[in-house]
């Protein structure tokens, strides 16, 4: 196809269509009042406090102008994700042009009084924030804190071949860790079954106050690097509107049919070469179309323009007439009628219905939400003949079953994690799909091909990222990582919890699938790893967000964590965590106990726990994950044979959120029922998989508490066996029994024998592992072997 | 110079030198007697467990043995930081086999018990992991958690202008975001007063169980990604190991050579151009030398070398001879004496004394560490004429201060953040020192300079590395940032938290400075921003690290804040979180009274208390933070103005870690004197600058706990003033008056009375913002003026 430059009254009308959304932008700053400059500005038509950001603001109109106009004439379904901070303005601006944002806000009507309730709720209490919030149509991409748009980009594309996400990066954002390596997600994007990226890097020169890195490495070593990344760049500089315009539309035609070229190669055949895929380099001065100076100082084309130009007229009474030729410089009676609507010439230019950036389906994903087929989870549970038998290692349970959620679901869920799959057990997914991979191939190379669904970058940024546009896009996904290590995307998590608070809140966006996280290699396994390889602590992080999100799970064994992940699965609208061992750990439940189990969350074990129901307990041993389930049940045993009267409940939870209150979190305990668990005086042994701090957060207005006393990590640790990491941090089953001694004052001599005992023991296990390099046989060995002969 | 080919007889022995590391490593992940093979192997020898990692380890023996001799060519001073996962048995290998490590663990001696020593300890049970660990002689950088190598590095040379810190960039490690960005670090250098970073990237292709993406896309894309990064690359590749030495040589002459050129031209020139520094691309088979294939799989090469190559001959009884062929084929009989000592024409290849890399002071900071010189702080204070005195905003008053701390420590102290040091209110800075930049300049910056102690990159992640690598090697720093970002770089704080910590407790290691974060711009105040630059919850991810490490602090003044920062800027081995306001707010204490404040970090404030030393309080109402520290005495003037019969103790938090029990943290109060602030059985209304559970977590043992009610953040928050933020989460004086209320029943009628008028003025409060987007005059102007007469 020949590239023919545009007609110049078309480019003439997008230039109005630009000035209008840049006259809505600076309006959104400054009016209170007055909204199409009918009358003289006037000081109380300005707003009292002035907040917001302009920078951004004219380069990223331009765009999305330039953008419709690409959609309309080739047909694309396209969303915009606006990546460089604070261009809310922008986005308010065209999606208000376009008519979108007057359907999901009525009051925000087209025509002046509209007009003026869209300007005065920007960066107004209560109002809307200066970023593309979740408030905003069309977006899925806050872009608050910097780094992830090009993440999210390609999250969204991947499984919708027909759409494209064009994706602008701030050169400040694109600074960030994150945005530096999502470049090379086109090692991962393919060209048949996976929509394309066009992401558009806006060089305005500066960031708040400090020019950017890639506006000042000069354009040969620009172009080498987006090469390097394996783009094709096209460049588009300037300033002077009207040749801006023709290089932009000459652009972006370029890139349409270089799109559509590797599309339709890629289809003919197949898709098992990378293609290099265009993007846009756009470089234009930061505050463009603003006051070229104030005071003296230079604005337009500097970081002064950051955010607003030009301060309070009430406080410099000589900036109103500055700021009201600001404002008539875009020429409003030229755009709007008299009723304030938009020239019918202009609205033209916007695309009609779901193809306008602002009411494309895939930026609220909830709309496109199908459930997933789901496998029945007990056809893969294991066989539990007894109580503690021993397992092959949770994970590896787990494995079949997403393996088969992965084949009844082709093109709806992926798995996505740094290059741990396998370490975390979950290799079964390998006997149905692959990793997608479209780099070059090696005859050594394992599981990979062009359409895998199992998703894997050494960084947990990009893994994050992506399955956050996946899911926003209304798909489905898990992320499996080490638990230490996601901590890595601790802030990455906030940000998608405030999003999906927020989104709660509007009823226009229904709810997407839930952000599942499976943490297999966790703190209690460091047999090759340490101490940098121990934190158990994102759930204190995750359970600070709201309760309506957060949910946490730890099951003790492989049939829960069936059960526990095919309940995430299918959940809506939450962040879960999942916590679970991926080595061979005895089991408890078979699968329908473990089904029976986990819907309650928590529950007594009445075959470990030695009381008929009549009787009431003297020490309730209670645990919460795999690891401290196991040395809680050991210390039962050797407290059942050193003690025998002594009556021990034993509880085990799996929901962590059941510890707190009620009226703190959904699925809280009510007071009685938590009495009922944990008693409301006799002492409570916890063994807990993460920091014993956290239990207590949980539990501190329980009427028990004073009475819970918690093992968990304490920062202590090396590389070790699974059973020394325990004794590090006193979660031992000596500990616990020696805890629970100390707790009972009755168990008398026989007590204060046991405790010498296990002291010896301890000493007797220091000395061994110190020799040998592994535990005793006696732990190795020790298998559960006392169940309640009344159950 | 003239690059000439090294005679053959010195690369043979610099491969001699190479299988001797090569040896070792094999060893220390096999062998568990028979250490220099004078006996066949027998099953016996080898360790029970098999443990380590040997893919990455050949390649940096490699570097290391190719660095040794560049350092005693050209006398250099160089540190090795190895970036790769898992590279343990190389460095512990190398500095073996130079003696550094002996020296500093004599029973590790070098001879043959010695070896069995070293071998044995290798991820064993308490002995040492599989990363270049704070154990490691000549490590500053432990690499467990992946992507930071790149940021320690320019960390370490920035202020070292005769050091080098070569760098090995693992091909893996490199996909992360942090390293993907660390690249750029070469736009801050100064090639005349900073030292080199000669990064050395390691293509051996292969992850866990994936190939590398660096490694697949080509020569041609990579030269240009590496270029476009501003690097000079060399590329060396093969698996020959004689055409490989050679290559390797002329490679590091050449990039020697370049430093030399580079270094000398600055310092003619002055620094005022950003040379394009060399690096090295090393591409060599993962598992180099190691077997080539078991079990009829393919090792060396692939993936599958990544741990074990060889597995447990106790299992695989056809394994031992593997094995043996394997250790024999680096003829050890050819490189150790018969004690095991390396051979002397071998050991001479090794640098000597501190030029060995395991013996460099740079890599052991506190060595070198020199205490800051101070100014007075008290010099800096503001005046506080009377109690509530509106003041500039608390960051503005430290600005000054840490200005002359830069102007008197002009090469041993930078400030670091991603460009919000203005915004942070540091402005005053730049009255003395400028921000580190050698791109290219524009004549609309500002402060921008080639010798600037503010270092800005848009990049958390870039700060944080750059900090910790300028500490870890001897100086003083400080990171400022937004409180709701500083989660970016969570994980990062965690490693080098536990490093801190395992270092402390190696006596060969002395202390280093504290690491220091100013979070200004915090939750409280969200003018301009929103919910997604909310989030107070890094302290209570700090807090669950060792309390031998973690201090946090909450000034609520300006002269607090500067207390509190002299005390963090001299202290060490700290990780100090200091979280300030920015805005113009009220001040409480002149400097003498700050200083007495902040060195008990908890007091009781009499002069806003109303009750005589002899008299008890009705309700304790206690603050922690600048903003809940106002809101609490607007809270305590309302509450003294209408109920003056009730007897009110105010109570100030500056040290949170103050709040723990005494046995938990070594700032932690005694129950005695706890009691005495926080009495045994009032009620406690405490307003607390972040999460309100972190409270709980803290003080759930003290005596008067359940009666502590904590007001904190709740999630609640978007756009809009100071003030209103408090009343969405309820922390305002308001609602802190009307819970007071709630827990006095002796107020009885006039405390109901009161109730019900807050209530009305919060229905006020909400319609006046509606209106006018600002808060309610009464609420802007409001005070302190009810000082206690008796004071």
């Amino acid at each position: 196809m020949q590239r023919v430059p545009l007609a110049s009254h078309q480019l003439a009308l997008m230039d109005k269509y630009w000035r209008a959304s840049n006259y809505l932008s600076v309006g959104q700053i400054y009016l209170h009042n007055n909204p199409l400059l009918t009358r003289p500005l006037a000081l109380d038509d300005v707003k009292r406090i002035l907040l917001g950001h302009w920078g951004t603001t004219p380069g990223q109109n331009f765009i999305y102008v330039h953008l419709n106009r690409i959609i309309k004439q080739y047909d694309l379904s396209m969303i915009f994700i606006s990546g460089p901070g604070h261009g809310g303005p922008a986005v308010v601006s065209q999606t208000y042009l376009e008519g979108s944002y007057s359907e999901i806000y009525p009051e925000i009507s087209q025509d002046a009084a509209g007009l003026q309730k869209l300007f005065k709720q920007f960066s107004f209490p209560g109002g809307i924030p200066s970023h593309a919030s979740p408030e905003c149509p069309g977006s899925i991409h806050e872009g608050g804190e910097l780094g992830y748009s090009l993440s999210h980009a390609f999250g969204a594309v991947f499984d919708n071949p027909e759409l494209i996400a064009a994706c602008v990066i701030g050169d400040g954002e694109a600074e960030t860790g994150p945005l530096a390596t999502a470049w090379h997600s086109n090692k991962f994007l393919n060209p048949v079954s996976d929509g394309v990226v066009l992401p558009i890097l806006h060089l305005n020169g500066y960031k708040i106050a400090n020019p950017t890195i890639l506006a000042r490495i000069g354009g040969e070593e620009l172009e080498q690097l987006l090469r390097g990344y394996g783009w094709q760049p096209i460049f588009v500089a300037g300033s002077d509107p009207k040749s801006m315009h023709e290089a932009m539309a000459l652009a972006l035609d370029q890139a349409v049919h270089e799109i559509k070229d590797i599309k339709a190669k890629a289809a003919q055949q197949g898709a098992f070469e990378r293609p290099r895929w265009p993007m846009i380099v756009l470089k234009s001065p930061k505050g463009w179309t603003g006051p070229k100076t104030v005071d003296g100082v230079p604005i337009e084309g500097t970081f002064h323009s950051h955010q607003v130009p030009i301060s309070s007229p009430a406080a410099h009474p000589e900036h109103l007439p500055l700021l009201e030729e600001w404002l008539r410089s875009y020429r409003p009676e030229e755009l709007f009628d008299e009723n304030g609507r938009l020239l019918e010439a202009l609205a033209e230019l916007a695309p009609k219905g779901n193809r306008r950036m602002g009411a494309n389906p895939h930026a609220n994903g909830g709309l496109l939400l199908k459930p997933l087929a789901m496998p029945d989870f007990k056809e893969f549970a294991c066989d539990v003949p007894n109580h503690g038998v021993m397992g092959i290692g949770d994970t590896h349970v787990l494995g079949p079953f997403l393996r088969d959620v992965v084949a009844l679901n082709p093109d709806n869920f992926r798995v996505f994690g740094p290059d741990e799959t396998i370490s975390n057990g979950l290799v079964a997914l390998f006997d149905t799909t692959q990793r997608q991979w479209m780099g070059a191939n090696d005859s050594n190379d394992e599981h990979l091909g062009p359409r895998g669904r199992v998703m894997e970058m050494l960084s947990e940024h990009q893994c994050q990222g992506w399955l956050e546009g996946y899911l926003l896009t209304g798909r489905h996904g898990l992320f499996n990582c080490y638990e230490a290590f996601i901590h890595i995307i601790d802030s990455m998590f906030n940000q998608h919890a405030k999003w999906l608070k927020v989104a709660g809140q509007l009823p226009w966006r229904p709810k997407i699938a839930s952000l599942n996280y499976l943490l297999a290699s966790h703190v209690w396994r460091q047999d090759h790893n340490g101490f940098s390889h121990q934190d158990p602590g994102f759930i204190d992080h995750v359970v600070n967000k709201k309760s309506s999100i957060a949910r946490v799970y730890l099951p003790p064994d492989a049939n829960c964590l069936l059960s526990v992940m095919d309940h995430c699965l299918r959940s809506r609208h939450y962040v879960n965590v999942v916590i679970a061992g991926k080595h061979a750990a005895p089991q408890w439940l078979d699968k329908e106990a473990a089904a029976e189990h986990c819907a309650a969350g928590i529950g007594i074990w009445p075959w470990a726990s030695n009381l008929d129901q009549a009787q009431s307990a003297d020490v309730v041993m209670a645990c919460c994950g795999d690891v401290p389930t196991l040395e809680t049940l050991a210390a039962v045993s050797i407290l059942r044979e050193a003690l025998p009267t002594l009556k021990i409940q034993v509880v085990n939870v799996v929901d962590l959120m059941k510890l707190q209150a009620e009226y703190e979190h959904p699925h809280g305990l009510s007071d009685h029922a938590f009495d009922a668990l944990f008693t409301t005086d006799k002492p409570v042994i916890f063994a807990f998989h993460a920091y014993p701090s956290l239990i207590h957060k949980l539990t501190y207005q329980r009427t028990n508490h004073s009475n819970i006393h918690v093992h968990g990590y304490h920062e202590e640790g090396t590389i070790t066996t699974a059973f020394d990491m325990t004794v590090l941090n006193k979660i031992d089953r000596f500990h616990l029994v020696m805890d629970a001694i100390d707790r009972l004052p009755q168990t008398g001599e026989k007590g204060r024998a046991l405790k010498q005992a296990l002291t010896d023991k301890l000493t007797e296990h220091r000395l061994y592992i110190n020799e040998f390099g592994e535990d005793m046989p006696e732990i190795r060995e020790w298998r559960w072997s006392c169940d309640n002969a009344e159950q």
